[in-house]
């Protein structure tokens, strides 16, 4: 499998799993309805550590642009693949949603409430407040990067398989702790393929796509993936 | 022990584990009731990963007969064993409904709903739709079955047992992104052999046994897990 | 250490950890009220998880009488071990419970319900049935020996450290599969020590001990363990 | 990287996570709003297990005076380090809580309840009583250094990088069965630092930081640490 496969088909599966459990937990008459933030953030874990698990011998499994050009950043991943990269992301994200609405088809129709299925496919603050907003996910995406890059640091040791493991449990502590403001994004790909989804296929009742807001899960995950990846070599390197 | 008493006892005891914790949460005055969404789908995580350390190093565990297809279909387990396994696994399935029926006996005559003493046996769906409800159990399966394949690629290394514990995750994460619409069969012996028990024993105010859906938890999964064999084939191989 | 002093102490961090999950839940203006069976079953598999780490190397970390004995039986462990280990895992557990009082000391006296006081300390059934709720403790320490046992089978391998985890995990899903109806003692200590601490201690507002049901949760127990190491003898070697 | 700079990075991430956690659960319009106590314990489990990956491999990521103590004590740890890394763990703690306040910044001047939004930074008793709130944190305290202490004894070994997971589960555990009285604070860095965090920033609408309990949260975990560095040595040395 190429490269470009590898992430295309991980990214696909990570937003099937983790828009999947957020149509779970809010569209109407599902079985996981209301299933609260416990599920959420534990379902969007497993959605990052099963694709990890296994694409991640094939091309590191970055599954995110973000974390793709942090790596660069630091000198861990060649600048001439992340181009590459970022175009199979967002395509295998935009798959995974396409997929999240068939898999979710009958439940469309019975829910009422446009942003509930708009949140299914992309994030939207709680408090709707750009800088707040922007720093909520550069601080989210630099927790994720940072850590990301540090598992790598010489002197951490692994078992075999266990660094996947410890990735999805660190997908859940961002979604617990910093989940709150944005619904932590921390990646653009799972929120732009996702909402370009939205505003494309027929879903039932649907509204608008909320664009305004588009570009902060895009700039803000880059700046802080950023950010990490020059910490990291300035602390660890 | 054989590698049929290896998959009758396993699926006997994943079944035990897995309609236990339904019917802890869904059945009248157990202290369970109510527990939600995020207890049945660990408790079914925890079902699979049980039973799987115990007789994966005898017959491999596959607890599944779809999983069993997939396998044989992959090139990983010979045909000549697809037979047994699977006549082995349809007995265990119904031995375990019997047990949890024995072992929440007092509770089933204190339950009013009918639907919901059924639903703890097989699985049913959260709005009725043919089609999509077939196409839940494919997906759902499709990714079970995959990620199963995948997890013995060629590149990737497991520490000795950590393997057996991914599976139970990846099983919480089927639950909880792909449960909502049909409640996650994804095996039919864990359909069809409770819903057997279900139609054969004397439950207290029991209903019907719902066979009209019965073939859906059945053939979505082998169909599933046939093209995820085929998917493995083509990308990993 | 000796193992009498391991079984001791780990059986009173195992009570300390395991009562006070109950107590955190049920007391009034505890910050953990209500918090639900997902704590009550995760923070139970902890209790366990937590002290096999800190004396497994040493003593085992049996904990529990029933297993204990199935380990006997099973020829694991010199029947010459058996006494003294179930009598230092009854003090342990006894101590556990006295601890377990003073650290939620303020909260006993603000909480009315005194069977939910009780339940603190030891178990009581869901629906009072004499038959099936010993039946319930049967099958559920039938699980835990036969899955204890099993782990230890020759064939299976665990990284140094995982099994204690698994243990744990164990646990948790039995908790949650098998809780429903009688609260899981599987572990004669577990109830009988507490119990007896309940009926000693000056504990404010607390009605009486239950000793009807006591002879329930100890020889279910022992019963289940029995047929687990005998199953286990059978099928696994 | 240097011992101070590693344990004031990873201070100031484990409040960061581990306070936004608290945050994400009590501040109004937050997603995490209401997710309950099983979110605060996993959260702050995980708020710990992050950056002892991160840093343990450089200073140990002791991030706890208590624990530092506790490990000089044992003879783990030389005194002479003790001093500074204590300085670092508390400006990490306090600059985790700046952090914390940016990161919810919208959030603060919605959420009407001054005590929620301290609670947020430090720890305060459910009920009142300095006695038996300083008693709750001294045995928290004990079983988190005796067992950090224990799980490095002679005889236990771990697979690599194991046994930060573990410790992130015990961090659970206490949480789930030991923080109903007082919070669980069990770290003086991580109540004293926020504590003065909230103390001198402009918080929107907060209330006074509770100063008459802040010894509490910092005597009973030095306490609890030199009893079980004490009974540590005892027992296993």
């Amino acid at each position: 499998m190429s490269h470009f496969a590898a992430e295309l088909i991980g990214t696909m599966i990570l937003i099937l799993l983790g828009d999947g459990v957020v149509a779970g937990v809010v569209l109407n008459r599902s079985k996981a309805q209301n299933a609260g933030w416990v599920v959420i953030t534990l379902g969007w874990g497993l959605a990052v550590m099963v694709p990890a698990y296994l694409v991640g011998h094939v091309s590191g499994a970055y599954l995110n642009p973000a974390v793709t050009i942090g790596f660069a950043m630091a000198g861990k991943l060649p600048w001439s693949e992340v181009g590459g990269m970022i175009v199979a992301q967002m395509i295998g994200a935009f798959l995974g949603a396409v997929l999240v609405w068939l898999f979710y088809y009958p439940h469309w129709k019975v829910t009422d409430d446009a942003e509930a299925k708009r949140n299914v496919f992309c994030t939207s603050p709680a408090i709707r407040s750009p800088f707040f907003n922007f720093l909520s996910e550069v601080i989210g995406t630099f927790v994720l990067v940072f850590a990301l890059l540090g598992f790598g640091a010489k002197g951490i040791v692994f078992a075999d398989g266990l660094q996947t493991l410890v990735v999805g449990l660190l997908i859940v502590s961002i979604g617990m702790s910093l989940g709150g403001t944005t619904g932590y994004a921390i990646n653009p790909a799972r929120d732009l393929g996702p909402r370009l989804a939205h505003a494309l296929l027929p879903i039932a009742g649907k509204g608008h796509s909320d664009w305004g807001y588009a570009w902060i899960p895009v700039v803000g995950p880059v700046v802080g993936a950023l950010i990490a990846a020059l910490s990291f070599v300035v602390l660890f390197q």
